[in-house]
């Protein structure tokens, strides 16, 4: 079916953002433009975080459950702005009918060379344990590092932030991370964690290329619908 | 099922605010806290305003598909952050196995006593034809008006601005329309078509007092949803 499916509520404010992106990039002058999307929003979803790294419930079958949902919604692809989420990427993918889009792989690709000198990859710990991200780099050949154990509580307290709805707070925790990766030699960051592009509005870039993750699934999504015309045949084509 | 459906993308960018004012009227401090909730963003149903004025196609077949879509998802409770959209609110109630709450009764039902002096109602003239609102305000004896014919299209182009993503645009129009109706002796105004609360971050009150009908949806299906426990209930309670 020509529609976008969203698995979102990981965390939901990220899934607002993302929902947000995927209206401003479609070229659209009135509704009728515009692409239909079904959006589940699951956020009792287990921290996926803590599941990776051993200290939380598995959140598998309930991600099966999302993707399930959305097959039966006849969607045409899958979106889940959630980072961490995608370290049962394949197991998710060989469940689903319908593609699944990498947001790890997007963000990556997305990477212009000349910003490539050493990008910081911030995520949580849990994405940085899985590794996801690591090997989109290696496979573009892009040095990189993760923040040093002094550094990532700074990235996790972010996370935990805004998605308690302390929105500055959540930009001081970032940059703090940013001055660090900076004065260790980053000249690009990832923000490999949906929540932290909702932190960056409250801090200073600080001269770094800030790659923003879910904005690069936005992208990635609306592209896949765009090119097999999803727009305006959601009903009556 | 203990989660909320949304019909939305009537139009997206309204569909997003109102996502977006859930997420923020829920009581959370981390992911798991928050209320499930699906999305059908939908936006090819064809012109709601148009079609009650006659010189549209009738969408009201496109409404109960989406309203058919939500039951088989098996959400608790609707809402359709569309106002013009309510001209079918007994159609679509009558083909839904739940409740579907009334955007105007829910912003009615949200003015304060105190502000209620004369209301003037800003919405499509599709919205203004079909009379919800004006039933609504009479059911509470609050005094109203609707733009003049020379002020209408203020409002129309605000709410088509919008749409076309131009918001300084449609800023500078709702500011136009809030001008005359509050030099007409209005007290307060219902901005009574999801649209026009996205504009109304360009432009000044002018000191009226500004009911959002978006927001009271949110809230009303927030606390709908409060009331029946659905917090952390969606996967494993």
């Amino acid at each position: 079916m020509s529609r976008i499916g969203v698995f979102g509520g990981m965390g939901p404010a990220a899934t607002v953002d993302f929902m947000d992106k995927l209206v401003q990039l479609t070229p659209a002058r009135r509704d009728q433009d515009h692409l239909p999307v079904i959006v589940a929003s699951l956020p009792h979803v287990h921290d996926r975080s803590r599941a990776i790294l051993g200290t939380g419930k598995d959140p598998l079958p309930q991600l099966l459950e999302g993707i399930d949902f959305l097959n039966r919604a006849e969607v045409g692809v899958i979106a889940i702005p959630c980072n961490s989420s995608h370290h049962w990427y394949r197991e998710m993918s060989e469940r689903s009918k319908v593609p699944i889009l990498h947001i790890a792989r997007a963000c990556v690709a997305a990477i212009p060379r000349e910003a490539a000198g050493k990008v910081a990859v911030l995520a949580t710990q849990g994405a940085l344990v899985s590794g996801f991200y690591q090997s989109a780099l290696d496979e573009r050949g892009i040095p990189y590092g993760v923040p040093d154990q002094d550094t990532q509580p700074f990235v996790n307290d972010c996370i935990r932030q805004i998605k308690a709805g302390d929105m500055k707070d959540g930009g001081e925790s970032l940059g703090k991370a940013l001055a660090v990766v900076k004065a260790q030699g980053a000249t690009a960051v990832i923000m490999g964690c949906t929540e932290i592009p909702l932190a960056a509005r409250y801090t200073d870039a600080l001269g770094l290329h800030l790659m923003d993750s879910s904005l690069e699934l936005a992208r990635a999504t609306v592209n896949y619908a765009l090119e097999r015309g999803w727009q305006r045949t959601g009903w009556d084509a």
